[in-house]
């Protein structure tokens, strides 16, 4: 457990002296390796948030929605319920993103596995909430996309429990 | 101090050998006990969260504000003013989420006492902000609800104190 | 490397033992001392918002956009193209903060030098992509301001990085 490997963060640049280096314990040797599967999980949202960044560039080209404009008129397109309904998928999915990631970040740091699968649990019902939005019907997006809410609270049960353990620790 | 408990991280996927898990110190054992009121507080955020949405749900309700539309105009309501108040107090508060969220979770590591307080002086003066806001007049948004801005302010003061405290170290 | 410093978090409030005290290591004795660098580029990130929200406020005050209105139709001002650019500008600054503050609190764990240049990098550009935005003109915000992306991605990928080192430990 002593931090011997070269990915220590005590290297020349820290003020300690040699022999508590030898000793020394980094944040690497306290993390639970699975916490990279929280990593990999949050990774993915991101790369899922480009995506719909992507679709909501798309819809602008094809009806015409200019910059600064966020959400279309009837003056702007026919089609702005549409263009809206994309555009409202993504930022409905931007207003819960720090949450996500709070509840992954924290909460993964005693349960790594539980927090991943609820993350991942939670990227895929984001995902058809944001397809089904783009429908045009905004009904489209509960199917499976409202099971987000069940996976966030979850993550928010699984926190509070964490919580909860610490504080009687 | 030994990661012995049945919570520990090193468990039987971890492939540190036997010996050295003995000895191995978790993400547990050095987090402070009083973060658990950090992540409390942080919980407690959540569920005013959800409360606003519920406010925001009952007033698209009432004025007929219809999915995806997010401010409304003249043409959807008379009360159309009264609305927006209410969607922009809550959007406002999304807005400023993450700033509230990194601020507590770095800076509750080395002070979890004062950033619980301050943290629940910003969910409280926050409610404030919101309900002040929704009575339609955004100047009701201030007079309680415009003490966040200090709380928050005085949560960036720890986190940078943490950092300079840091660095010197 | 024990935590027998004034600052350690298991004071006389702990429940463990005088003699388990004596030997605990603390959060503060397994964060790289360089990680008060990624806090001090995300305080500085944290400042220019306020930069930016007072722009939005002056904007406010100088085409007679009142609250709650988020984005200024023709009804409100001839300029509103103007004021939507600024408005704009936060708002896609806002709407990425989740991400950028995530990536740096987590990266920073492990390579809190590169995060921290990566996270000035992107305090910098998004500088420029908002006062470029800001001009009125939408094309402005990427000249410089487009690079804010490259940042981002670069944080993702050290993240990402540190997740596979986790779970191949």
């Amino acid at each position: 457990m002593w931090n011997t490997d070269k990915e220590g963060f005590l290297g020349p640049t820290s003020s300690r002296s040699q022999s508590e280096k030898s000793m020394a314990v980094g944040i690497l040797d306290v993390l639970p390796k699975e916490y990279g599967y929280i990593i990999l999980t949050l990774a993915a949202y991101i790369f899922f948030n480009v995506y719909m960044q992507i679709q909501v560039g798309r819809a602008r080209k094809k009806y015409n929605v200019l910059y600064p404009t966020l959400y279309a008129t009837e003056a702007d397109t026919k089609d702005y319920k549409l263009f809206n309904c994309i555009q409202r998928g993504h930022q409905n999915s931007l207003e819960n993103m720090p949450i996500f990631f709070l509840l992954m970040v924290v909460g993964g740091l005693k349960h790594p596995i539980i927090c991943s699968g609820l993350g991942l649990g939670y990227v895929v019902t984001r995902f058809f909430y944001f397809t089904g939005y783009s429908s045009g019907d905004p009904n489209g997006r509960l199917p499976i996309g409202g099971f987000n809410s069940l996976a966030l609270l979850g993550l928010l049960v699984v926190n509070i429990w964490f919580a909860v353990s610490l504080v009687r620790a």
